[in-house]
């Protein structure tokens, strides 16, 4: 019997994840999901990444770490997320829901999975067209990782094919939806807000607003609620 | 008044991030120290982690991660750490103590923590020459991770001047010992034992055969107890 190649891959509970855990199943992967309690307000987004995880991969597990200690985001400390009315208003510089060397973090822990059980293949649902604008979101951020990731790892050394895969990151938003779509991501199992009010998005941070806009020129409605009476963006 | 450079370093409570924190020291920076509960067997090194840091830094974290739920090595498993009665009996392969990917997670909390406090400076013990053969202590891996954490960061990617400095990592054991006792080391406080007994450390362990090595070659005494019987490599 032909054993399935095996993946590591970063599931936040968000859109992007999802979407990317639909294209490795659809490779025919064996899954190993990662996902971090690392002190987001939005720790909602680990239930979704369970009920996207189950009966999908192999293993997941849920890594603890603090990155609250160090502070320095919106998205870990009593600092305010930032609203918009909407997406056009969202500034070019790195905004305050950065949390710095998250991405590297998270892709450190990948590497160490990845290594244990024998797998070559990380995957991590970063963009860099409709997105935050953070560093580590960028394609020279990740090829340089995968570098520093055959560098670090003994099996890295040995045979210097570590992958981080990252299919989405020259995807519009709308893009990876209509991907998404294709290969049946029932959306309504992913939240990608950074500031949810009783469970629910909360329509008016960059993550709800990229999300809405992305609905709206994919041309489907977004299954999930809006905690607010959010104009949504979806057409009818 | 002028302010002191901030540095970031990662300290084990070993006699390597010992000595690196009394370069670092001599070099005028405020110093903010880093420290990992990572599911090692030998986690009483915290206690000396903290008798080095105090009165010499200004911050001192501790961050808990659980590597034991990966596995994968001796340190942080079941498995027997490797012994052997002389340090000629150490093989060339990597040895069951490597923890996959453990320098690159805990540099990319240190790339978290300086972006953070807007430190440029991390500095990590490393060192690849008397060491026990892991990948993630050698130079080409330590110069990638710069290269990437110029990448991750808001501040890396604006600067392009986060530096990871490894100053042992040419140097041998003796040559890191002579070093530090030139700064007023005082190894007492340090262990560097894999499977310390009852607080002690155990003489037989790689990290103990290369450390007593250092001592008998730099010509100074080793201050701290071993748990064993152990024929003392230094000299009279």
């Amino acid at each position: 019997m032909k054993m399935n190649k095996k993946a590591v891959i970063l599931l936040s509970g968000g859109l992007d994840s999802a979407t990317v855990l639909a294209m490795v199943k659809s490779l025919n992967y064996e899954i190993y999901a990662l996902s971090f309690r690392y002190g987001q307000k939005h720790d909602i987004e680990l239930e979704f990444a369970e009920r996207l995880a189950n009966n999908t991969v192999r293993e997941h597990k849920v890594v603890d770490i603090d990155l609250a200690m160090f502070g320095g985001s919106a998205l870990t400390t009593d600092k305010l997320v930032p609203k918009h009315e909407n997406v056009d208003e969202i500034g070019s510089e790195i905004p305050i829901t950065y949390v710095p060397a998250r991405n590297t973090i998270f892709l450190s822990f990948a590497l160490a999975y990845a290594e244990v059980i024998d797998s070559k293949d990380i995957f991590i649902g970063v963009n860099a067209l409709d997105y935050s604008g953070y560093p580590d979101c960028r394609p020279e951020f990740i090829d340089s990782f995968q570098k520093t990731a055959n560098l670090a790892t003994a099996k890295g050394v040995k045979n210097k094919n570590i992958s981080i895969h990252s299919p989405l990151i020259n995807l519009t938003k709308s893009q990876i939806i209509r991907k998404g779509i294709e290969l049946g991501v029932d959306y309504f199992n992913t939240i990608s807000c950074y500031d949810p009010v009783n469970g629910l998005a909360c329509g008016f941070c960059d993550a709800c607003l990229l999300r809405l806009k992305g609905f709206s020129e994919a041309g489907f409605n977004d299954p999930i609620k809006y905690s607010t009476n959010r104009i949504n963006y979806s057409k009818e």
